[in-house]
């Protein structure tokens, strides 16, 4: 078999979630030797998390590395080439599906340990500190313009180019999530959320609650358009 | 519309408050996921703020990627040519302002879970660890001071101009952070201060308090004063 | 005497033991300037051990640099030449041993400070926070497959030959670390585990317990595993 | 006023322990923003202080950029070359008084806010956590062998040359301290310890004790000792 952008999108995505949510489980779940290890390894695990799926994605055949279906808009809709879409979405959400499933067996004996359900899904999918609809989604707009904007700042700067594009991505996602990830736990990208989610709605957890379907579409419907805006915005100075 | 380094030290100043001051929401806030994560947290988020605005800035129109007047006054002092103050101070005031008041946007629901309006002051503007006058503004003084002498070493050793430069000064930010920002925080840029307590007594930020103007002068004297000494004793040296 | 590859395996693991067991001694041990200072310490301190570990590696004689058998393994596989495999690994289990043996001479004191048997034996060898060997494996293997496809995803975008390539292992690792680290500790390295743990079966440390020979073989087994599968799941795809 | 070696040595070493010993007072006096905000803020604060401090020491006319008399004694006996020290380890000790007593100024009202002699030694000069001479003495000499070796490495490697050199010199002292800095604070620097531990005895610090003399000899013998070593190891690989 050969390597090829949907590949790329797939593999990139899924090593983004394995090594996304991984921290995320590290830290919360029960009888772990990161428990409650803090929000700093949160945030660095995610930055690092970004950068291996950068590569991942470049190494299986995307040069674009997006994992992420809000990036992938975002360059649509600058571009006003939507071709790409209808490939890298599905294969993002697959790889973040896959992704979140190897976490599951990753810390397969620490389910159990964990008796809070909440904790169980923080492992999966996004959740917002304080529930309020507007407010949650006005978190994830920003927090995704603020990356696309970042993204397109690094590619104007030729850095993406470099060695050291996909290390600045990953910084940009640190700073993201260290300073705007307090509100909704930053998903800015549809297909980390939405995929994992699945995935906690399909695997046989141990004491595991509701998926929480009621919060899901912000997760998706902030970083759309969030990601449209900064493109938009962007445009209107030919950036 | 096109880009100018006008745009260039607004939007890269916007980018700079708006990761800067939401790490703070972010550790100081009710509520919050990165609720009391440490003083490793506020520095590291501080930085890639640092690393972020300077990316934006140069996306933006400009090159300097000042962000920070008293850079400015430092590079005027430097070469004689003190045109550019007039644009670009002026700028960097408006993204702080807009920056701070995106900070408010995003962390929406945490102003009225935190009592403390003390904490929401945090949030945007600086404040001493102890307050007395000369020694918060030796403070000032001093951290502008490594910040002028560090963004000239590296500049003079040519890093600026690589893709590493804007990532280095980064790195000389978090390190005046970890090490000279436990007495008053670090201001270190006159407009990283007054733009965003401009926007704490303008918004209606539930519960908020006074906007101290008492102490607002010393992150804007002490920074100008810092930027210009640091200028002088570099000239001495022919740097 | 000159540097070769023999040489440079053993040196290289060496200070890959002495530092990634060093920051382990330094958060485990009572009364050191560390201690419990928590996950983050210990990820970012094997992170760079990593990093110091490949230039030291390279300047040795070994432009390899895999200071793991287990990453030698797997290039083995995807090569079809095993003939480095009879010098490394001997190498490597070498610098292991004697990389523990240093951490236990710099930290010589705090060894009869610390009465746990446990903490004692965390210093040297690996052990799982839940024990149970199937899930164990899986974590060990899992682990070393995101290794081995990162370094090839690393290598395969040209990273490895400039000089961030060594950086960004380190980069790897710490998000290895952070996020599947959790459960059995990321051995991820035959080399890593028995020769720190022959140390501790060896060396007159105070007070100490058994050496957990029952778990031994899981680091062992787990990392050759992950390795090989990672190198045949690569090849599929020609990487 | 012409920038020299001199300066450089001087004005890096000073900018070294201005930021490094900067951090350990945020951390360790009272009432500090950063007040115990532990290891990895302490770390990482040296680390970038170390980065810091070789721009500086490069920009002010050091391209050796030691900022450390063991890596000038290390060079010289690797060199047979031992010419410089006479100029370069009386600019470190210089530099390492000038900032510290600059650190004592920044931290101006926090030394009465702080009751423990001890707290405010530890802000100038390096102690043990257990005392013992000679295991302290070894854990010194490990400290540098292991910083001499990382940075003929990194150099061997051609890394110094390029921008990404200082940086990853910060690493390995990142290394250092997160991994064998618990023992005795990893001076692994005469200037680092011996300028601040004079400054300390000179300075009119509110209600400081001893400065601990007899413990004086050790992060000066013990660095000079451990580069000798490292030096005379490397030269027989040729290195």
């Amino acid at each position: 078999m050969s390597t090829s952008p949907f590949l790329g999108e797939l593999m990139g995505t899924l090593v983004l979630l394995l090594l996304g949510n991984g921290v995320v489980a590290n830290v919360v779940l029960n009888e772990t030797k990161g428990h409650n290890a803090g929000w700093i390894v949160i945030a660095t695990g995610w930055a690092m998390a970004v950068v291996m799926g950068i590569f991942t994605a470049n190494a299986f055949g995307s040069a674009d590395a997006h994992n992420n279906p809000a990036v992938t808009l975002a360059f649509a809709v600058s571009t006003g080439d939507f071709s790409k879409m209808a490939s890298y979405i599905p294969a993002q959400l697959i790889g973040g599906f896959i992704g979140a499933t190897l976490v599951w067996l990753s810390y397969l004996p620490h389910w159990k340990a964990t008796p809070s359900a909440g904790a169980k899904l923080a492992c999966f999918a996004t959740g917002p500190a304080i529930r309020a609809t507007v407010p949650n989604l006005i978190s994830e707009i920003l927090g995704t313009i603020v990356l696309i904007v970042g993204v397109v700042a690094l590619g104007k700067t030729q850095q993406i180019a470099t060695g050291l594009g996909p290390y600045l991505v990953g910084m940009l996602v640190w700073s993201i999530g260290l300073s705007l990830g307090g509100t909704t736990g930053y998903a800015i990208n549809p297909a980390r959320d939405l995929g994992p989610r699945l995935a906690h709605a399909l695997l046989p957890i141990e004491g595991k609650g509701e998926s929480d379907w009621g919060y899901s579409w912000i997760p998706i419907v902030g970083p759309f358009l969030g990601a449209a805006l900064a493109a938009i915005f962007l445009g209107i100075f030919g950036l």
